[in-house]
């Protein structure tokens, strides 16, 4: 955490190009347009009524979205289609050194894509945002930020972007995109696993539901919201990953083969 | 739900022989006797330590604890003891009708224990409070308590006893053994397995827990502090269990699937 964040005196209203305008991106949106920041986006789909009501610009097209003048492109794409959208942006023709900051639940992938693709004057923040439209319904406050600096030359505007989640309290834990990926196996990519799971057995709440139960059911609900290419890319896209899903199989066969014993013993 | 208990103008204190005087039978005590309840109790494992300071008689010796005048008796032994405890009982030599209650978190392996082994003339109440020494540490209040009335003559004293969990705020559920053991398997048996495979998992608190992977840590955490021999019984003794460890294994190859499914398709 940089001190010079912590005692800036006056908040940067920044103008922030969002590409990706899904869930995640709308999620981000309200907090960013309450903070008084400029934005527009561009996104495949057409969510011009919604930008409107917003009271955000909103480009079809994305040359046009690349003309307009941005302190921050933050890029909020899914996992699966970040090259595919990075391709068709005609990056050579931004005016101006930029700021590339991506929200991706995986990091070391939108890291490498983004130093590939990106011009050579261009920023680039790689971020994860440890919370959504669910856990984060009531706030920001205590909720992680992760973060790495992975070539900023513009100070100024790298602090200022970050001010927006450290100004609503949240925990900013810089860290490498690898460390990242090798915690989020581990926790963020096995609970997903375990929402799914659950999902596929169909549980549904019961009039005797025990406590713990109750907090399985809400895991499940809340995995659900999610898309399935969000979970598939946290697979896909870390490669720390297979590694637990394995060691989840594993850990129900240890399991399972403990009861078994126990049969075993019963019998004898 | 029986009116006559809700209307019931004021409460009976019982004479409560305790058998098997485990962590959820101390953690049942300090209720019962906090609501003015006289307790004795005998066990395995030598607990007059801890009786003593509670006030409650401790019987080393089944005979003598036997002689002693109660109205239920109340089986707390682990569900893969039962048969063992009660068969070292002299049952035969009780002075009088006794009703029999049990708390095993499983219902028709006990009631099928009990209806054996008890003289015709005891009555039967077969009974699972859903929650335990974490979930109610803070009381009671709306936490599920699922009994069947297996053989009940003295009803006076049946409608008594379950007054103990009413008179708390428990939700009553009156349902058949066979019905709570299905409804157990697909949520505590699962919940349970789950908390142990997540224990042999190995997980552990990172900086950047999300909301979701906190719930899980915590159920690993309260899944470890239950006794191995009460898991082994959720499954040994519940013949609804080993689908439901089917369905897990199942479900979590069908996630698995899927995850390959968009490895391939993103290989094309
Ligand atoms: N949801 C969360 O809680 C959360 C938390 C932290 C980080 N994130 C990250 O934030 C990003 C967005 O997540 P999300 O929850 O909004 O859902 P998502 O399903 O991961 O991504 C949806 C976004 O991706 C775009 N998209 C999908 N396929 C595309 C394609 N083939 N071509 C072009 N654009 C495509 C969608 O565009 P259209 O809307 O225009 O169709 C939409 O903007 C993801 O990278 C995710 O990992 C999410
Ligand atoms: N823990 C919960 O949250 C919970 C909730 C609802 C129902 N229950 C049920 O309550 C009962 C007691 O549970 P618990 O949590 O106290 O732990 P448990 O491990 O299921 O049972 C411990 C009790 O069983 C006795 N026992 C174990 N093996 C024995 C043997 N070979 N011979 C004689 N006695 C033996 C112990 O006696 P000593 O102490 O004398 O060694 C102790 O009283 C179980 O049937 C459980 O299913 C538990």
């Amino acid at each position: 955490m940089s001190n010079s964040i912590a005692h800036s005196p006056s908040p940067t209203t920044l103008k922030i190009g969002i590409v990706g305008f899904g869930p995640f991106a709308q999620f981000l949106t309200r907090t960013m347009l309450k903070q008084g920041h400029t934005l527009r986006a561009t996104s495949r789909s057409d969510h011009s009524q919604l930008c409107q009501h917003l009271g955000i610009s909103f480009f079809r097209d994305v040359s046009e979205f690349l003309g307009t003048i941005n302190d921050v492109i933050l890029i909020c794409t899914s996992i699966l289609s970040l090259p595919e959208v990075l391709q068709s942006m005609p990056l050579h023709t931004l005016k101006r050194p930029t700021l590339f900051a991506d929200v991706l639940s995986v990091k070391e992938f939108p890291r490498d894509v983004l130093l590939r693709v990106l011009p050579e004057e261009s920023d680039v923040l790689c971020t994860h945002p440890m919370f959504g439209p669910e856990s984060g319904k009531n706030g920001w406050n205590d909720l992680a930020f992760v973060y790495e600096k992975v070539r900023i030359r513009d100070k100024s505007t790298c602090s200022s972007f970050l001010r927006i989640f450290e100004s609503e309290g949240c925990r900013m834990l810089e860290m490498s995109c690898e460390e990242h990926d090798k915690l989020a196996a581990r926790s963020q990519f096995l609970t997903h696993t375990i929402g799914r799971i659950l999902s596929e057995m169909e549980i549904t709440s019961t009039p005797m539901n025990t406590k713990s139960f109750e907090t399985l059911i809400q895991l499940k609900e809340s995995s659900m919201k999610d898309s399935f290419d969000l979970f598939s890319g946290l697979f896909l896209h870390n490669r720390f990953a297979t590694q637990e899903l394995t060691n989840l199989e594993l850990s129900l066969g240890k399991v399972k083969q403990k009861l078994m014993n126990g049969m075993e013993e019963e019998e004898n």
